[in-house]
């Protein structure tokens, strides 16, 4: 090999993770899993290469134009997954029947987007998923948001620090056509209504305006978007509005679930993904510290029948890795940084080496997680280490102990030793 | 959206992890998480995408030739990694002397390798790898080859099943440099020691003659290849070879670890890696059965040095699913396949939804891991389903116990049923 000098970042756009990043990271994964387990779900995963075709949707997804695609050398149009949720499509046509339904699968899956230099925005990030493939009944979507609301709770976040603004896309769709808006026009209008939270009422009008909808029309559909509540909904649409039956029995189960004091009505969330057709929600920081929503879900029974299979329900959410661990860092929630090792044997020279391989070998069958310090620094450099490591215990070896058949056990908190018998 | 069909096939070479592929790959890796951890190992992880630059080295090496590797659309020479080590030393580079040595970390990195179509090869795999940075001596070697045999032991294989092949290239290059081959006849001549094991040494002799190695010499070199054992090793090259030290502290101290009786002095062993400097390992299937090697590591003190920084005394391993796996298949030493689910509660009908949801959500802050069927089917499909999931337990609700105030707790074993209060 010849000497180059590489480029240490990083490739732009990606993160590493060092020890203690990762440590955070697998202590939020540890706590994703825990609560999948909880709810009996089981999980899966595919590779982060995928065929391009999966996400070429309608316009209107900002995920087509944001992916990570590119041509392999066997000419293939692959792609660095955006999302799972096409995937678990993918993966659900392939079995075929053979797959008892209902499912309750998920999954901890990195997802790439590739987008133009903006600040703050990753271009990787890891998405919890959970999924309930072939329930139709909302008892799904509560048993989904439960989980959520159980990992948020299990990290520390109190239920009131937590809104759940729910809404659904049938509700939505069958107003506008009562307003003469459908087909194309329904996703132009949806396209937009996505947008209203964060440009607001009058930016949404022109927009609408722009799209054709009359003044009438677009302030009747920012009046929906401004309804609070299932009492308030009701008194806005028409009583045979299908979505209006989901979202009281939605609610009636959250009750039951203990979770409807955190839920809201709010007709303004639609979520970008054209596939949803049903109820969509979206989960909040309730001080609004964090503008951005922590997780997002929805129902989306006729992806499978769009992909060439059979219309099958299919609800789920996905729960990115950025802002819950910002959120939680913020609130001082995250634990303590601990490196997992108990105990240092401590050879104080090369000759001592084989009693040390031999003490680390014992004690670790003991069940102990232990280093070697094999440097041959000098006991401050030695004990420095440990205790920086977290360690509780130095295992001290010099050639009197060795000659002795012990070993020194110190503690480091209280710096007691006492004389064990080394291991034959 | 409109209706296509896609390709329900993963990305050619690609794997899916359904449930119970997965169940079996989260099973091997929690072994090698807390094999890591016993050893005091810490966790680190990179994106899967890295920069070309990274694996661009001199000829020779098989995994430069193998990359997965496109531009991105911001004209980035980008690639899925091939191996984990060139990014574990660019995260060193990037931190510099703010990591204090020496390290010891791990990562569970999944890897690419682009290759025509060939049977039973994957374009992905995971690789278990550990590392120890800042340590010259060879108890880094034995650190690591006592926790590849410690995982081992853990998955069931007895040490007399597992055959460690340990070689230094140090001592082939200082043998052959006695011989008048070094430089880049060294390298080339490295390549071809490296099919050794698979050609043979009639084709292997043909190989040197045709990169210019004289017959006398060919000799010398496949008789080296033949030598077992440090006894014979001794014997065959100078008493000068420096590798020769280091080979013999190095079964001093895997007879200290324990492991010294599964380990064979073999020069025939060269790794493909071109970055290799001193000991190189490989672990095999004792039996033979399995051809492939298990596993595999090296010593790489001039890597950093190569990439830009300083010389740091680096040495490693990977370790990949496949092999392992298919090994432990074949001696039925994987686990029985468990859902872990807990209970399953059956609500009778929709009127029952929001009893069993409370019920589940109690349940489950009790720490049970619980279902709930809304699938409104009949017992007879029910206890089945429940059954097929491994469930212990199911709690019956229909419009009398729920009227009552109860549910019906039954066995799935026994088949017992009992009454218990319905929480409130």
């Amino acid at each position: 090999m010849s000497a180059q000098r590489i480029d240490i970042q990083p490739v732009k756009g990606t993160r590493d993770f060092y020890p203690e990043d990762m440590r955070r990271r697998q202590w939020l994964f540890e706590h994703w899993r825990q609560i999948s387990r909880r709810f009996g779900f089981e999980e899966y995963d595919a590779c982060v290469l995928e065929n391009e075709a999966l996400y070429i949707r309608k316009a209107g997804d900002e995920i087509t134009g944001q992916l990570y695609n590119f041509e392999d050398k066997g000419g293939r149009r692959v792609a660095l997954r955006p999302e799972m949720t096409p995937t678990l499509a993918r993966m659900i046509l392939a079995k075929g029947a053979s797959l008892p339904q209902p499912l309750r699968w998920y999954t901890i899956a990195q997802c790439f987007r590739y987008e133009r230099a903006q600040r703050g925005r990753k271009r990787e990030h890891y998405q919890w998923n959970m999924d309930i493939v072939g329930l139709a009944h909302v008892a799904a979507e509560v048993e989904l948001m439960s989980a959520q609301a159980a990992f948020l709770e299990a990290v520390g976040l109190q239920p009131e620090s937590i809104a759940f603004k729910v809404s659904h896309r049938g509700i939505l769709q069958h107003h506008l056509a009562g307003l003469g808006i459908d087909g194309e026009r329904f996703a132009a209008v949806c396209v937009i209504v996505d947008k209203h939270d964060k440009i607001g009422p009058e930016a949404t009008a022109t927009l609408l305006a722009e799209q054709g909808v009359d003044a009438a029309t677009a302030t009747a559909i920012l009046q929906l978007l401004s309804v609070r509540g299932i009492d308030a909904l009701a008194e806005t649409v028409s009583d045979d509005n299908p979505g209006l039956a989901d979202l009281r029995e939605l609610l009636n189960l959250a009750e039951a679930a203990g979770i409807a004091d955190r839920m809201t009505i709010d007709c303004s969330v639609v979520r970008g993904l054209s596939y949803y057709t049903g109820t969509v929600w979206e989960c909040f920081d309730a001080s609004g510290e964090v503008p951005r929503a922590v997780a997002g879900g929805g129902r989306y029974d006729a992806l499978l029948q769009h992909l060439g299979g059979e219309a099958t329900p299919m609800v789920g959410f996905g729960f990115g890795d950025v802002v819950i661990l910002d959120l939680l860092e913020g609130r001082g929630l995250l634990p303590a940084d601990d490196k997992g090792i108990d105990e240092v044997v401590y050879p104080l020279s090369a000759d001592e080496f084989a009693a040390a391989t031999r003490l680390a070998a014992a004690r670790r069958a003991d069940g102990q997680r232990v280093c070697v310090d094999y440097s041959q620094r000098r006991f401050k450099h030695v004990i420095a280490r440990a205790e920086a490591d977290g360690a509780s215990r130095l295992l001290i070896l010099g050639a009197a102990e060795v000659a002795k058949g012990i070993y020194k056990e110190r503690s480091l908190s209280t710096r007691e030793e006492r004389e064990q018998p080394l291991p034959s």
